[in-house]
């Protein structure tokens, strides 16, 4: 076993899609384990608390007129003109990964088991050590359309801190309504429409001392975590899918153990989205998003029920022709008619299927 | 309420496909009964037991080289040169319907109840009200490519006799050997690969005497069942889907309710490839294929999660907005990440989601 590390960096994220074509940032056996840093793609909504000072960070959200440091940003086109920018943002969410696991085939299950999770504090004198994150009750939410108060409608970015001295939790520091952005190439952004536009803040205002008495407990886990599809060559990180992707599940932190299906040869794990809390519905359009570290263990297994299948067929079929003298012919046609076939478990490293069929289907002679 | 009566015929029934495109065999509406027959496609492996002179059997496989009463069997090409016939047995199910429901939309859900399923006994006066099913040990079949016993490989009929006298049951009467059969159009069928062909039993050998001490269990339930999708105009009976179709679970029996969610109007319900019987599993390809006559019952409920969902967010934000004198976007953004919404239940025909909160988040003031 080999415990690796997997710092964020231009080279070792790719922003808003999964893809069998990006080149892994790391390679490692089944039964290695691996410390990766994740970073959410929100961070620009507070520069100075989430990026400022942040190598790692900075390295990542790097973006000027002369120099962007990740360009494409979703499944979607890169060549210009663009609305919003290279790639569209069809897909939005800041990966770590790919990471390779050596042999895994199609077919395999990779099991990822979370072993610990670790905010990633801030690098900013001013708040050094401090853990923020971001809500934005934004355009894709389920209150959108829905709102009360004006104006309507509305996107609003909500800055929280994140307490572990103790049982860890969340607390408000400020919240502002968003206002049209403008990039780096010149595109305004008048809604949240493209990933890790950084918020010029002295064209937002500011309320503090808002959810004043509230203390929301924090659930710290990666939304978006899983498997290359084979279907495509760059896949929106935003719909979750059969491989997994952005299941936004807070039950996904540490302790947890996922199962996916290997879509493709190394299976091109990627992972992040960083959560520090979210409820179940994730209501407003995203949790609040953090930067987070995580602990992984990565087990390939290669079990399959096709052929657990296949003993349990040939030996009721033995049953049946020496216990019982059925001619082959007679065997089958009765295991096709009256002989159950279950799963016995897919839980024990070696799966299993249980054939059984009746005594009573055997009249006295 | 009212009480349908949907017997077979060549414009009652469609063969190896859903379809949204085919004319309604019958009408209903939401709380109606029908009384539906269907056919196996197999009944022509023994045509003197499971067709002659039983009108609706007769019209629908009705094929002699100067008229085909049901040209289309499949989902693939309708114009030739035929390497297998009309629809090249791309699906192989004898279907009735389809029955359109009034008022079904999609993102209905569709429960249907099946109250009743009886054998259909045979007609022909030398085995008149005895009921018979064929099971083919199939190309398709678990085992076909595992053969034991020589000639390698085979396909091997068997041909069932369903007593229903008390707790019913089958038992075998004969098997043959698949040879090649010559359709009415010239086309040969060396292996099972087009429905409805009829076994010239004048070519294969039949041994008697097999399974002579069996009792299968009978199952009777219909494998086929299920509504028409949207997404083609001929879609292939064989792969079980997203609006049903194959299942082949032998406990779509009486008592069962199936739920269909509804992919167009009307949404185009049909039902077949009836069995007296069949494992989990179905091994060797087939069950004991039979034809059955069901009553069945039509529930559509128009209920979805949707709305339940956009009313509990709104019930949520109330309540925090006037019991904890939150604003809007407070409310919204506590939601967001401490709020979880789950589903109550999906079964009592109005649907719940709730919302809840932990009382904890509001610290003492």
């Amino acid at each position: 076993m080999k415990h690796h590390l997997l710092p964020v960096s231009p080279t070792n994220v790719h922003w808003g899609y999964f893809s069998k074509k990006v080149a892994p940032a790391l390679t490692l056996k089944s039964g290695d384990r691996a410390t990766i840093e994740t970073l959410t793609h929100h961070a620009n909504d507070d520069y100075e608390r989430m990026i400022a000072n942040d190598p790692g960070a900075e390295s990542v959200f790097h973006w000027t007129r002369e120099h962007k440091a990740v360009v494409r940003r979703g499944a979607g086109p890169t060549e210009g003109p663009f609305l919003r920018g290279s790639g569209e943002g069809v897909g939005v969410h800041l990966l770590t990964g790919p990471v390779a696991i050596e042999n895994a085939e199609p077919g395999d299950i990779l099991e990822v088991r979370i072993l610990d999770v670790r905010p990633r504090p801030s690098c900013n004198a001013c708040h050094a050590g401090r853990c923020f994150g971001s809500n934005a009750a934004a355009s894709w939410g389920f209150h959108y359309h829905d709102l009360i108060e004006e104006p309507k409608p509305r996107e609003v970015i909500t800055i929280f801190e994140l307490d572990t001295s103790g049982e860890p939790f969340a607390r408000a520091v400020y919240n502002y309504v968003w206002t049209p952005q403008t990039d780096p190439d010149g595109i305004v952004h008048p809604t949240i429409d493209y990933p890790g536009v950084r918020v010029d803040h002295s064209l937002v205002r500011k309320r503090e001392n808002i959810l004043p008495n509230v203390k929301v407990p924090a659930r710290l886990h990666f939304g978006t975590m899983g498997l290359a599809p084979a279907e495509s060559d760059f896949v929106s990180s935003i719909p979750p899918g059969y491989t997994g992707g952005n299941i936004d599940d807070w039950r996904i932190g540490k302790g947890a153990r996922m199962y996916y299906p290997v879509a493709v040869s190394g299976g091109f794990f990627s992972v992040g989205d960083p959560h520090a809390a979210q409820g179940d519905s994730e209501l407003g359009g995203t949790a609040i998003e953090t930067s987070l570290t995580g602990d992984f263990e990565f087990i390939l297994n290669h079990s399959s029920l096709d052929k657990a299948m296949r003993d349990a067929f040939r030996k009721l079929r033995r049953f049946l022709m020496t216990v019982h003298h059925l001619s082959e012919d007679e065997a089958i046609a009765l295991m096709s008619v009256a002989a159950d076939f279950g799963v016995t478990q897919v839980v024990d490293a070696n799966w299993g299927v249980h054939g059984s069929i009746r005594k009573n289907v055997f009249m006295c002679t």
